[in-house]
């Protein structure tokens, strides 16, 4: 008879995968490979102060995660609302941005287990919002590659999803130019102005090309099959680049 | 004994599914229920000239398709590139724009396909090309919903993926501030210049925010943790932007 035995994968156990162990119990997930949970708290700036330590930052963890939230949100908003696609862009950019991801890492205590720089410990503000958003981001990668989409999909389901059905009930996604009015007001006493700056195709089927300005300045540009679609994907485009995640 | 009967769902056999069978022929992929292979040929267009067409356009499934298409391509960069986070991101732009979709939308000949207003149908360049590259996500959006993420991700290895080894290897691709230039340089004789407009965080860890500039004019801005990055970050947004699809 033979013996058929597992083969076990040699990970060496680190010491700091201790320190993270309670975050399992938090997210209700138990990682097969504890390495790849520690890999997605680890920020770029600790490695500069450990240069030797053998697991690597989350930064392509990120970019993994960051891919999978996208298909569960924009899944998700498929399945469950009618809307036509610009209103289910503005729902699920209401959900995937650097403030709501923070806030819902801050929830599950990400910033607890985070492995980061002695100066950047003490970050706050929207630095300290963008490494929480990200480290959230790469943690779905490392659930998405340990446990699958479904297990990840779930998690999201239960942290993120649960509030949407709220959310827009309730209206308190904004539209894109009332939010960017709100926070150019806010911050620089001016009302953002929008021109046309290109029309192309036959008339009955136009892609205009908006431009919104601060002033003189043009802060972003959108396009659409209308003059209003064209500004709200222009005043979207200025959130993402100046106010919001990149 | 009881005879078990199947549900069938009952979907109108439409006389203009007739005319897109062939294209399963071409993609490989046989669809349970055709109405949403149709649907993800109905450019908006369409529907102007046919008001009371029982299908809607396809604009829902390429929102669908999108996320589903960035996934595949960021786990397959992420299994297949060693390289850090901000390359695979160069590689994944020149794989999702609307260049190359629409090159590949060609190839399988889903022009051939569309439904479009009469204006519409003549339309060439930078219109005809959005035309097909929304067209081809939706079609991924529909094989996703009819088959799912497998049938998808073999979908576009098959017609996509198999590029990408051939544009690495070669650097095919170009790194986004040449492509910037070159584009600049051509079209209105400007080299486009760098400024740092905003650096955050301690002196170890900044974030840098830089704007793309034509002349006085900024074009975009960008982030990262280092100025070549925040640079590239810019051109990136830039090229999304101006020359690419929004």
């Amino acid at each position: 008879m033979f013996k058929i035995q597992k083969r076990i994968k040699t990970v060496p156990f680190l010491p700091e995968i201790k320190k993270i162990l309670p975050l399992e119990q938090v997210i209700k997930i138990k990682f097969k490979n504890k390495n790849l949970l520690l890999q997605s708290l680890i920020h770029r700036s600790f490695l500069n102060e450990h240069p030797r330590f053998i697991v690597s930052h989350n930064e392509r963890l990120e970019f993994l995660g960051d891919a999978v939230l996208e298909l569960i949100v924009t899944k998700y908003l498929f399945n469950n609302f009618p809307n036509p696609e610009g209103e289910l862009t503005v729902f699920r950019s209401s959900l995937v941005n650097a403030k709501t991801l923070s806030k819902v890492a801050s929830e599950i205590k990400l910033d607890h287990y985070l492995f980061l720089s002695k100066g950047e410990t003490g970050s706050t503000g929207k630095s300290k919002e963008i490494i929480l958003a990200d480290a959230f981001e790469a943690l779905i990668g490392a659930i998405y590659l340990d446990q699958g989409f479904e297990v990840a999909e779930k998690f999201i389901h239960r942290i993120l999803l649960t509030q949407l059905s709220f959310i827009v009930k309730n209206q308190l996604y904004k539209d894109p130019k009332s939010e960017l009015q709100e926070i150019a007001q806010g911050k620089l006493k001016i009302t953002p102005n929008y021109k046309v700056i290109e029309e192309i195709g036959p008339a009955h089927a136009k892609i205009f090309t908006v431009g919104v300005f601060f002033t003189t300045e043009m802060i972003a540009t959108g396009k659409g099959q209308s003059k209003q679609e064209a500004e709200v994907d222009a005043a979207q485009n200025a959130l993402k680049k100046g106010f919001d995640k990149k």
